[in-house]
């Protein structure tokens, strides 16, 4: 972490599809992907040597693959230890990342979404579906400080569900995400959650 | 075709995937399949004017998935039609590419593997199974000559299934290949069939 | 040329440096960049069929190392021809690119530039001399209008230079560049000189 | 160093041309060269953990640029220092990577070519020079030794000079290069010369 900034940095690899964004399912076998996420992450990290990375969170289409696949979570996460086993995963809360991680004995940060809604097994709803996105600023920072401090969110089907976040997840390419980020940290703050780096308490 | 040799030149069009040489499965939609056809296709086919492209035969995991998914082989075709309504589409035998490309008016070609077995649906034995691929030439030839002149071959069970093959598959990279390629060459030549372009007969 | 919107599309080539934008010098074989400029024509060429390529104007390093390497032109000009021999080559006013592809029997566009101030010897000052780009939309406008219809300028010295222009650049991430575009489209017009597609007048 | 096989490994790291590989002369900023070589020096470095880099070697264009270009050596030999101040470079002996090598405090390897002319300068011939390659190997290994051991060479005119290697390169695509390489590791240590990692002794 930079001490004066207060911001540390993560990588955020992805399938090698340049022209897809990485947002394409892509069959890949372990070793190969082990192999990508040391590459993507070791020709990041050499460049951060002074401000050390702190995280990484897979991207895209591999992110959404891996909460639901143990074997490839396990290939990413051992490219991960691979570099630098002082890194901190970052995957959805209550999927196959935080699993995997913790039985490899990596630090874990559990993610969830401001914006989005979820089914009544943690899931995040699928965009093509009404109600997917919650546009409400308001809404979006009571949801996030729950799944904080309690642990807890109201599922699209109005069940309450078990879901704690360590890290908030705010796409930087949503309309108006600046103010919502900032009425999220007002929230947060007022409520006596500090925002740091998740190096700090993980 | 050229005149002077014989041969004919085709495109061998993949998912743009450089790293896993087009051999990997990946999620594309049918507008981006499309485009990438008609820019491999066509930045080949520039280069092709005075001996044009006769045929485009879909590479690796795209030739494979579309075998089976004709919303991705319908996709591929547009992309050849787009480029030039003339060119052979060259898919496996029975499979969506024959079924979609006969349906929208493309020339097609079935395309037969020499030396490998067939499952009683006329798909081929993957190769992790024993028997999946036909060493003997003799017994190669032999299932080629049947497939060519009577459509008919000998699945891996022992049953007898219908299978017309209009183009035979040698890869290049099959250990002796060239000594196949002859031996193949000659036993067709004996039973009367000639070796020729596929653009020829089509 | 499309009909309906009186504008026309053209081909931007530049050397294989997709991190450096095309920006850089390479020195290249002309057989090299012969074979480029068929691959990245003949790829665009192809999904522009119904409303075809009008011209190709090399772009970047290539643009500038061209306009005064006879030889590097002629090989780029040879890549056009080979991709249609209709196309248009659009280069710098006076360089080797118009002398090139007039010897070759191509159609030519000489090209000057609206804002940039030029030596005597008709070339672009380069960015990095004070008073380099000419900032007045007015100025601007006046001097392209000369070079169109009465074919001189006055150059960063204050001589008066011959440099005829059938096309004039405008960069569209020059700040301020579509007002540029809208008073510059004004003077012409009320010159009585009409903005087309070149491709209609050459 | 490998201690099981006396082996040890470097990097070699060339301009972004993938193309060209990396044979193409490119004019980039000491910004953008000092970035590409930690890219790609870190990259490598990533998957050698157990068994550290040992040295970089600049390849193709970059390797001969840099031998007469100061300011492109010094932005290369930066970036790997960034990456490990602790890496050997390894250039052309005489060259710039050497002289700038020194001067930042690096481990520096003069390099020599065993089957190559010298001009008197102590500059390779260029291969398209009669007498550029030196064909027989008992020539190459005297050739070699000498350089090794008294630090002199004839040139190709005939003029004794002094150039000095710790390090000789053969290319692994030279007709019979185990060949050579084998009798040049003969003759070396017939004459008391160890063939060892450079690290070992640099």
């Amino acid at each position: 972490m930079a001490e004066e900034t207060g911001v540390a940095i993560g990588a955020h690899p992805s399938f090698p599809d340049l022209m897809g964004f990485g947002r394409r399912d892509m069959r890949v076998t372990p070793e190969e992907i082990r192999n990508y996420i040391i590459y993507q992450v070791g020709a990041l990290q050499v460049f951060t040597k002074a401000k050390r990375l702190q995280h990484v969170k897979p991207h895209g289409a591999l992110y959404n693959m891996g909460a639901g696949d143990e074997e490839l979570a396990r290939a990413v996460a051992e490219g991960i230890r691979e570099v630098d086993p002082n890194l901190i995963l970052v995957g959805l809360a209550g999927s196959a990342w935080i699993k995997v991680g913790q039985e490899m004995g990596l630090r874990v940060a559990s993610e969830v979404f401001a914006d989005r809604a979820l089914t009544p097994d943690g899931i995040l709803v699928p965009r093509s579906h009404t109600g997917a996105v919650i546009h409400d600023p308001e809404e979006v920072a009571a949801r996030s400080l729950r799944m904080v401090t309690e642990g807890k969110a109201i599922a699209i089907n109005g069940e309450e569900i078990n879901i704690r976040g360590d890290t908030i997840c705010l796409h930087g390419d949503t309309p108006r995400a600046a103010d919502l980020a900032r009425t999220l940290k007002e929230r947060l703050e007022a409520a006596g959650i500090a925002v740091v780096p998740m190096g700090t308490f993980l």
